[in-house]
This record gives structure tokens, C-alpha cells and sequence, in this order.
């Protein structure tokens, strides 16, 4: 895996070229923010935890047939992926009530949604991500009203597979955010990563026990959040991380 | 046309029983309020023309074909109407971009929309009505996602409908606001009231010139807001308000 020139580098990623114009390479950082980027600290060893973690799922939406950008994952932090354009867009699943949308709407914590509920939002710091709706895609001329639907659909279908995946392992996946792109052929792709900065992923026996970000965004010790991450690839990944 | 038994008030309207358990009637008052309920104010003879004005507008949609709850209208203010079981949402069409889209969108005010962009607003007062989509209508057990977009279909019908009749008036529509009920076979209609209280209404040739409720949210003296719905009742009806 040749690491060709750096494209761009956000909060928790860096996207180098590759020797394929096709693809191109992800960084995980070992960054970990919340609230907007308000809260930021490097917790050693993150973005290999996360990188792994993301892999792993990755490979079970393939498997699925689901279209995912992910092709090969180099430890200790790299990715090699699908050259995307990527739409600035949040694709949230709602599997259990919790989180925001208990802020937004009168629905009781816990509470299950089948099929999971699912919402966008636009990636805009300046009007803190609102949430829209397809007819918001159309207009913000990301897609149209039958993409958007069909991103949605998708959506569905990552949190079905992920959670079932997730319940072989004891932990319920009660909420997920993914993000789209396109590729050279125009087709909507799984982008970004997916491991537990962007899950809700709680254990399925031990109330109040969760394997995800909630531990950092709760003000936990960073070396707690990181024992977090720790607990998280061993139990998916059934061995111990090689640690810096 | 018989008054009976009062069933409920809100911020504009009474509804009362009448002689067939089928039908209500509305009673439109002169109350008028902005911002959440905060800015409240009397105009007498408002709702005399708000009434006159949901009339006509609701004729020319049931003329259309589209489904409305509206039966006949008996001046000064009382109208019979189909009871439905009203949808605690509010179903926004925005043809040109104005109003609070621009605070939480990056578009640029007055870009045209086609088709209208459909939005939907929870009602709940405590939650400030929350944007909602299609799932969260499954969610909060108001509809299943195929009403939530005939719901979407129907109010761009509404939109064009009332656009297209306003423009042979020299009227700009840009934006209005509706809501639905459900009447006695569970067919989604059109319901509550639709008047420059709920619409954008600007005259097509005179920059800046506005017939609508904007008057009054942006502090016009309430004598010159009066004269903005006695102006509208003129254009639309073709003569002189019997003012009490």
C-alpha cells in the first residue's frame, strides 16, 4: 500500500491518493471530539482501534452485498477505500430511542423502532447540521427525491446487518450514523467510518454498560474511554490490540 | 346554519357541534399572534376576512378536486366544515425561499423551488415543533410513510393550485402552511384554515409589498396589519368588506 499525496484531513480521518486514481487511502487519527468539536482530546492507539473496528464492519456490509467504499484495511491505521465523492450528509438509523431525538420529540428513552427510524442531516457547522428531509436533498442539489429514499433504504439495511452481526456478540446496536458517496459510476455507496464513534452500542445484559463514544461525551477519564475502545475490539475481533 | 355545543378553542377558532355529527362549524376570531403565541393582539374584523378568505381559497381547491374539509361558509364568520380528526402537523409548501429556511439553511432568499419543497412540522408547543419526516410520522403513530408522502403530494397540489389562481390576481404565493385531518373513512383532507395567517402573499409587481401576516411579525402598527387584510379581502373577492 503506497501513501500517495495527502487530499485533505479532517477531525478524526486523513484521505491520501493511492497508486489507483480509483482509490485512495484513509489515516485514523487518534483525535476523539464531541459536541460539535467542542470537546477534543488524542487518546493513544484511537485510530487503530477504530480503523479495525471499522473494517470489521465494513466487511460484513460486503458480505451482505451491501455497496461500501471499504477494500482493504492496513494495520495499524490505514484504509484503503473506493475514491468517493462524498455527500455532506448524516444518514442516522434509530433503532432504540435515545440520545437527541429525546430532546427533539416526546418518545420515552428505550423505546424500539422496527423498521429503525431513520433521518438526514447536512453536514453545515455554521447552522450546526440541521436535519432535512429528501425534498432538502433536491433542493441543496445532493441528489434526488428517489436517492434520497434510496439512501434511506440503505441505511435500513446497514443497521439490519450491523445489528445482527452486533447481537452475536452480546452488545445491541441501538442507534448508527453513516455516510454517502458517489462513485466514478454515480452509484450511492457506504462511505467515512462506522465503529463505535458513530454507533450506540450497549451490552445486551449489563444495564447501562455501553462499548461506544457515550463513555467520552459523558466526561469519563480518557484512559477509561480508551479501555472502552480496548473492550470493544476484543470482543468483536476475539484477540487482544497490538498497542503502541 | 346551527350553533351547537362548543368542542374546543385554539388561537384563532372555535369549533362548535352543529345539527349533523358529521359536520362542525368554525368560528374565526379576531385574535391574531406570532412568535410561538408570545406577540398576541385583537383586530377587530379579522376574522370576518380571514374566514371570507379561507373560503374562497378552500372553493377553488374543492373545485380542483383536492379533498377539504370545507362545506359552506356563513358570513360574518362561521364556517361549516366535514369533522375530521386533525393531524397535529403542519405541512409546509415553500415555492420561493423566505422565512426561516434562510436561518437554517445555507440558500439564498427568494431561490424558486419546482416542484414546492414540502416540509412537516410537529405540533408541540413544548418541543417548539420540531421538523419531522416521513418516519417520524410512523414513529409518533400519526400515519404510515405512504400517507406521510401522499400527505407531501397533496399539499404541492394545494400549493399549485392556490399559485396559479392567486397569480390572475397579480399575487405572488411563496410560501403557506396547512394541515390535515382524517375524516370518518380515515381519508386524509385538508383541513383548519388557509388565509393570509398561514401564507406568503406578495404583490407580483411591487418589490417588497406583502398581503399577508408577515406585517404584522415584522411590528406594523395594528390599524396599517388591517388594512393588509382588508387589501387581500379586496383583490381576491372583488369588493368592499362589510366591516362591523
Amino acid at each position: 500500500m503506497k501513501l500517495g499525496k495527502k487530499i485533505s484531513e479532517g477531525k478524526t480521518k486523513i484521505v491520501y491518493e493511492s497508486d489507483n486514481p480509483n482509490e485512495v487511502i484513509l489515516e485514523f487519527k487518534d483525535d476523539i471530539t464531541a459536541g460539535d468539536g467542542l470537546k477534543h482530546d488524542i487518546i493513544k492507539d484511537k485510530g487503530y482501534l477504530n480503523a479495525a473496528i471499522s473494517a470489521e464492519f465494513f466487511r460484513i456490509l460486503n458480505k451482505k452485498g451491501i455497496p461500501t467504499h471499504f477494500i482493504e484495511f492496513t494495520p495499524p491505521r490505514f484504509m484503503k477505500v473506493k475514491s468517493l465523492v462524498m455527500l455532506p450528509v448524516e444518514v442516522v438509523c434509530r433503532r432504540i430511542a435515545a440520545g437527541h431525538l429525546l430532546k427533539r420529540l416526546p418518545i420515552k428513552a428505550g423505546t424500539n423502532f422496527k423498521p429503525g427510524l431513520v433521518e438526514l442531516y447536512y453536514k453545515d457547522d455554521e447552522h450546526h447540521d440541521p436535519m432535512i428531509n429528501e425534498d432538502h436533498i433536491r433542493i441543496l442539489n445532493l441528489g434526488t427525491v428517489d436517492e434520497a429514499r434510496e439512501i434511506k433504504e440503505i441505511t435500513v439495511k446497514v443497521s439490519d446487518a450491523l445489528a445482527e452481526y452486533l447481537t452475536s456478540y452480546g452488545i445491541v446496536l441501538a442507534d448508527l450514523k453513516i455516510e454517502f458517496g458517489r462513485d466514478k459510476n454515480n452509484n450511492l455507496v457506504v462511505g467515512d467510518e462506522i465503529n463505535g464513534d458513530s454507533c450506540r452500542l450497549w451490552d445486551e445484559k449489563i444495564e447501562g454498560k455501553i462499548y461506544d463514544k457515550d463513555v467520552y461525551r459523558k466526561g469519563a477519564p480518557l484512559n477509561k474511554v480508551k479501555d472502552t475502545y480496548i473492550e470493544l475490539y476484543k470482543m468483536l475481533l476475539k484477540k487482544d490490540p497490538k498497542l503502541g
